[in-house]
């Protein structure tokens, strides 16, 4: 895969860093999926991540890394290290480095006896322990769970000359004491199951020190870090720093190589004004382009869709979405604005399509169902596919692609399926149908349509690739019967 | 989730340090799932994972990231930062940094030019400029990608004085140019498809040189590093630092909850020998616990079979395997050893059990499909469940999930089915059946037995642990039936 990404990224210049706390990450035990969330949606405001930390539980390396994220970030997160389990170490390493001490919070003391009440738990002292707080932090609300979040104001001073012998200057973090003392930002308002939080005034404005770093701690469970995030911290963020609003628009393209797109339109893209960056965002079978556009005004939407407009002429087969959306809910959203169902009917990809689909909240709505049919009898006795068929053009073909879209389509009295026959590998190829070949088929209510794609060797990604490539061709089937 | 590492981890106190290369990682583009493994490979051989530094294709970045890898590690692994779109950026720090320069390597091309032909593909520069490696490099023969991978040998000697007004040490890397040259691991024997590489003799030895310090520069993807790491480079860390083995003994625990099976068997822990760590890995649904065993002698084996013995009787309805094994794979090998079939009908999960199931190579031998059912609609009309029991019981109850189990079992004429319907949330919760609510059904060749779980809010959360207890269900009713 190739990865174009040139005049994509950093927008406003201003930089994050993230460290990621835990034994339980660096034994490999838990994949951070916490670091890549977060870089997207900072990247989305104009933030570039310029590293990401990953240590134990454990002060020191705690201490190195804040150091070294603070050398080159302008805001500093921080998930992980909290709780019993953890000695809360992360709070504990704040009020070292930063010269204050933990206190309790009775805000977050009763966040926390709420909690633990509404599921019938009483209050421990362990409990307790999470609300202290450090007494120079800001504290964040977290209406999801038990461990508030935490804001620190810092400041770093550069390191005057470098050390000789040494490669790196270095910076010595300082807490702005004088700066604020201890609020909070909790959620207010919206009703009890979905909370709509509001951001308090701070005590003190903090307007216009921008040389200012923020230093955020968070949970490391990510539905509790992710609901922080977008309810407290980023507009906090955007607050803080007076970000004007930036101007995204994103493109959901199909059926063309990254490579290949990159060169038919590198003459547009040069085209586009220097406010506009743009970013290509590759997945499995689709890939996604962003414009960005950095203090936009009153013209910006109108050459934006300009843009567009000739965008549509170079790649016109291609453009699937106007939108940032995922394959498995431009499926949804398609089937929904035509009030019509789908069903799935899966060989090699073994449920993987049907579990795309369903993993969208709502997806009952318009999907009914799969066969999935792993062996030849169960597409002929489930599916209806005829057994003189499989005999002689073999599972992984044209024919019984279709034949188990229209069976499932039938079966399931849906309006539009899709079904996949292939080999996924390692075994079962030929020379004539290697690993990596899959038929994939559409079922309209017009008529019954099939391709060929072939794809690697790796058995998890092309159970990946088949499926996506599934879903684009649904999507490419429903678009054209409109 | 609680994790309890306390007596886990480290067992020969040498450390790792990863570095993953890649702006498309630091934008959010794409997860880095190179490190959790790494770690945990390296792990199974008594290295702790110190830190893992994510950087962009960025020299200075990468250079600083090995300057602090090096201080705390003993073996560096990086990832990523090859290729032309990348400008080789790896390798060119790896020169700058340790004094060579890249020279073309031609048993690196011959490789390049065999793969690219395989695929018809004619040899460009860029190509070419795969080959080109740093003169004082080990070379590590890729042979599943175009991109080598290399191992230098590093020294480090810490700065003799801390900085004043700094709280870092730093170290200035240099490289042992005396101790090798070039040389080559290649790829030998084996057949075409599968070769079974051989570390083949360095041209200078390296044992004893237990000081030195290695660095190993991988690709980026996932499958070329995994390939590199397992067939090249893991036997020759083995044998650079002349590892003893480490004794390990996996076992897979189920239906006990991580802190209750602590607590239970916090006596057995305590009377291991002090020479034996355990490891709790948890996951949706199960539990591994890892016994490892640092210089394992004769009376090893016997030792730990008797410590396993002991905790048979403490937890005798939880173990379910004794083997590092996944949940979808014991059910294979149950299947495989009963000679047996499965079948499954999902509704909450849709399609997510079919899925792991078929994500184990092999799978068809004994899986032969699935039915999804997202609607009461095929609940009756293709499993046959009493539409009145649907009425009364409504879709989330013991009685359709038994009737579903049946009912699939009966359509695809297997042994055995397991079938799931609940809440996955966020929406369709009542205070009776809240989200999170699922029943799983077991069909066997004598009985259909179905069990109530409850767990969370987040949907995606929600249908991984659904599906896991699915699998876990399936796995406890086929080994009461022997």
């Amino acid at each position: 895969m190739r990865f174009v990404l040139n005049k994509a990224v950093n927008i406003t210049n201003m930089n994050a860093g993230i460290i990621i706390i835990g034994d339980e990450i660096l034994i490999g035990q838990v994949v951070d999926i916490n670091s890549s969330w977060i870089s997207r949606e900072m990247n989305k405001i104009g933030f570039r991540t310029e590293t990401v930390i990953t240590v134990g539980d454990d002060g020191k390396s705690i201490s190195d890394a804040i150091d070294r994220c603070l050398d080159v970030a302008d805001v500093v997160f921080m998930t992980g290290g909290l709780g019993p389990t953890k000695d809360d170490i992360t709070k504990k390493v704040i009020c070292e480095k930063f010269g204050t001490e933990l206190v309790l919070n009775e805000a977050v003391l009763a966040n926390v006896a709420e909690m633990l009440g509404r599921r019938g738990i009483a209050l421990t002292e362990n409990n307790r322990g999470q609300a202290l707080v450090p007494a120079t932090a800001t504290v964040i609300n977290n209406a999801v769970g038990t461990a508030p979040g935490i804001m620190m104001e810092v400041s770093n001073i550069s390191h005057p000359e470098p050390v000789e012998g040494s490669s790196l200057s270095h910076s010595v973090p300082f807490v702005s004491t004088s700066s604020f003392r201890q609020t909070q930002c909790t959620a207010t308002g919206g009703t009890d199951s979905h909370p709509e939080p509001v951001v308090t005034e701070r005590s003190r404005s903090i307007e216009g020190s921008v040389s200012q770093k923020l230093l955020f701690s968070m949970p490391g469970v990510p539905f509790e870090m992710r609901y922080l995030m977008e309810h407290e911290i980023i507009p906090l963020i955007k607050k803080h720093y007076n970000l004007k609003p930036v101007f995204h628009k994103t493109l959901l393209l199909t059926g063309i190589a990254e490579s290949i797109l990159a060169e038919k339109i590198s003459g547009w893209e040069d085209s586009l004004a220097k406010n506009v960056r743009l970013a290509y965002l590759p997945a499995y079978s689709s890939i996604r382009l962003r414009l960005s556009v950095y203090e936009p005004d009153d013209t910006t939407e109108g050459y934006i869709d300009s843009k567009v407009e000739e965008l549509k002429r170079i790649v016109p087969e291609n453009i699937i979405a106007y939108e940032d959306i995922k394959l498995e809910e431009l499926v949804g959203k398609l089937l929904k604005d035509r009030h019509c169902t789908v069903a799935t009917a899966e060989s090699c990809t073994g449920g993987k399509v049907a579990s795309l689909i369903t993993s969208v909240s709502g997806s009952s709505e318009y999907y009914k169902g799969s066969v999935v049919s792993y062996c030849n009898e169960v597409k002929a006795d489930v599916l209806g596919v005829s057994r003189a068929d499989l005999e002689k053009y073999g599972a992984v073909s044209s024919t019984v692609a279709e034949q188990m879209a229209s069976g499932v389509r039938r079966l399931l009295k849906t309006d539009y399926a899709v079904a996949t026959t292939g080999i996924a590998g390692p075994t079962g190829g030929s020379d004539e149908k290697p690993v990596g070949t899959v038929w994939i088929a559409v079922a309209t209510p017009t008529k019954v349509v099939s391709r060929k794609y072939v794809f690697g060797k790796d058995r998890a990604i092309n159970i990946e690739r088949f499926a996506a490539s599934a879903l684009s061709m649904l999507i490419v089937e429903m678009e054209k019967e409109c």
